[in-house]
């Protein structure tokens, strides 16, 4: 089924969804992205993805081409349209399309910003099968940019990151910079020690995770003892637990580290438990 | 004029060259470029540019989907339907686009590279105003990706850095890491003490210019000393002159970092001296 895509005010067939060259999306990856997870056909903490693009716009003194409130109708009709229960719905911001190649910023006033949105069908997202067995990862250096808070289109480390983890016959990385772990290439990351839930403190270090946030007010209302603060990898290795979460995994048991199995290689008591909280919360929250 | 641009084995107006959205370039950066200058309508260091965007595509796994002379016509037969006599010739070849976003690679078996290229027409190019007077630079901090050495169009940081030099009121901004100076936003670094030049050396830190080495050898060529060290932005603003090099710029003066004035303030004699070597030896080595 071809699916139906948004472009610049358009709903359009996805082989004929197209850019400009001179888009400063392609060109300089000057752009910024989001991406929601939809569930029983809705949306999945919409408010949060609309308030971080807000941010990662506004750090980068790039216009939003259209309101929240049109932003959710687009969001919505591309559901509608192209039949989505479970799945994701990308949206991607970028400079637009100057008439040249330029490294300074084009007037907005003359420019107008590029608005892309496509929807990604998962049928059974949320009954994810890796979920019950756990994922494995590998630690690679973080040699990503500083301001990794601002959500850009930047993700050539980050994806070949993931292709330095697939060689090594597993599912993710997580990201080591003087040896702390920052993030895994596309979630944040969380090791459990006790009843003791432990991830980076948010800085410009980390993506300030829509589904961490959401996941560590959970942990908290249902009193467990979340702690942020950075751990080495080595401290994670010897963990009882670990986990990421990100929009589209939502709460992921992680049961392998560097070779090292955690706890008893399944993924044990924290990690199902605070995912099986988030997606019933979620599911009530969606609109 | 409307420009004729190639894209993907097409000669097209400028404004139907169009890219999927779904191209890696412009969702995740995967792509890399070269910008060869134009002169008397002949091609500057093409050799140069191919080798070191074979690199570029080996470093990233990444499929050429021309071969090298096949390039040289297209960049030939970009000149000549354009009539570009003085200019650039951009160039950029992305992973494709797959039928849908994915961190992981896609099989280039089934998902040919993207390739663009475009002119820059630019009379007067070679005899630049700036040139005679010299530029002025502001020192920011480097938190760009630790694979500078990789042409890679993830070009927003030193676009945000062009931006903070317009904003301080000078031309360009050269990038500071651990108190060194790397390069600046879209060229390498230079200062001249006594009839030395100090630039910093190759490594995966800074760009590998094709005009760098030209220079390089240049100076060497006319008994000038070159070192090939670090630097600190406080010896830089006390050198006796200071430098860029690039594809668009050749060899441009530096008279003013971070507002501390060079020498008299005027370019010097080092950097004017290279300049009108590089453009000679360019001019005759043209293809």
């Amino acid at each position: 089924m071809t699916r139906t895509v948004y472009v610049n005010g358009d709903y359009l067939p996805e082989d004929q969804a197209k850019v400009s060259i001179f888009d400063r999306g392609f060109l300089m990856a000057d752009g910024v992205y989001e991406v929601t997870s939809v569930l029983g056909g809705k949306l999945v903490d919409f408010d949060g993805h609309a308030v971080r693009l807000e941010r990662s716009l506004s750090e980068l003194d790039m216009a939003a081409p259209v309101t929240k409130a049109e932003l959710l109708e687009i969001h919505r009709e591309l559901v509608r349209l192209n039949g989505i229960d479970e799945g994701m719905i990308y949206l991607q911001i970028t400079r637009g399309a100057p008439a040249d190649r330029d490294f300074a910023f084009p007037d907005p006033a003359e420019v107008p910003s590029t608005i892309v949105l496509f929807t990604q069908n998962k049928p059974g997202l949320a009954d994810s099968p890796a979920a019950r067995t756990g994922i494995k990862v590998i630690s690679i250096e973080d040699i990503r940019w500083g301001r990794r808070d601002i959500k850009t289109v930047q993700l050539l480390y980050p994806s070949m990151g993931k292709m330095m983890a697939k060689k090594a016959g597993v599912d993710d990385a997580w990201l080591v910079e003087d040896g702390f772990v920052t993030e895994g290439t596309s979630n944040n990351a969380y090791i459990v020690k006790g009843n003791k839930i432990i991830t980076r403190a948010l800085s410009t270090d980390i993506l300030h995770g829509i589904t961490r946030a959401a996941v560590l007010r959970f942990a908290r209302e249902a009193q467990m003892e979340v702690e942020e603060r950075n751990f080495t990898i080595e401290e994670a290795k010897e963990a009882d637990e670990a986990f990421i979460t990100s929009a589209s995994t939502f709460v992921m048991p992680v049961v392998e580290i560097d070779g090292a199995q955690l706890g008893d290689g399944t993924p044990g008591r924290v990690a199902p438990r605070l995912r099986e909280i988030y997606l019933e919360e979620s599911r009530k929250a969606a609109v």
